[in-house]
């Protein structure tokens, strides 16, 4: 359920700017703020059913839209290869910096 | 209208997952291989008006997806950084080489 959670948030953050403001309020509301289905239908005085078919329906366009654009997919990937790519940069350094010293030694 | 084709084909790259097969045929046909609205409303056997309706309105549903998505803004922004941070490295390993010969120097 954390690993729904978190996914859910992440795919909410890329693709909110394309769902109505009625389904970013009842994300928002569950994924967020961690109200019960119980207290958002309460809030939005409808249907706890309604409020739990919305919410399913959300999940549902939020994973299509995923399987389409795969913006958090590349996110991840993009992560990936900025943390290797800080890697490489200091190895590089260090590389350089034990060439030079070994480089020194050969001299003395 | 140069510069439109390519923001046009920028953003059929980015968001094409996001429109209909038909949508996807007239746009490839019209930006990239470069038809005539003539020649795909013969192709399609349609009338050269829906084809250009159609044409019309697939671009203003990408100008709207860029809206809320971003998706080329940041990609240019990204471009933008990774250059820059190709510099920096480049910068950096030089101003590392010239410190090794300094201190090599000063040891003389």
């Amino acid at each position: 359920m954390l690993e729904k959670t978190t996914r859910m948030n992440y795919l909410f953050d890329f693709y909110q700017a394309l769902l109505t403001q009625k389904q970013r309020n009842y994300m928002e509301m569950y994924y967020l703020e961690d109200y019960s289905l119980g207290e958002i239908s309460e809030e939005a005085e409808v249907s706890r059913q309604a409020v739990y078919d919305n919410i399913k329906r959300t999940e549902s366009m939020l994973e299509t839209y995923e399987e389409k654009l795969h913006l958090y997919e590349k996110f991840q990937q993009r992560l990936t290869l900025i943390n290797e790519l800080e890697a490489v940069i200091a190895n590089k350094e260090e590389k350089l910096f034990f060439d030079k010293l070994n480089q020194l030694k050969e001299l003395d």
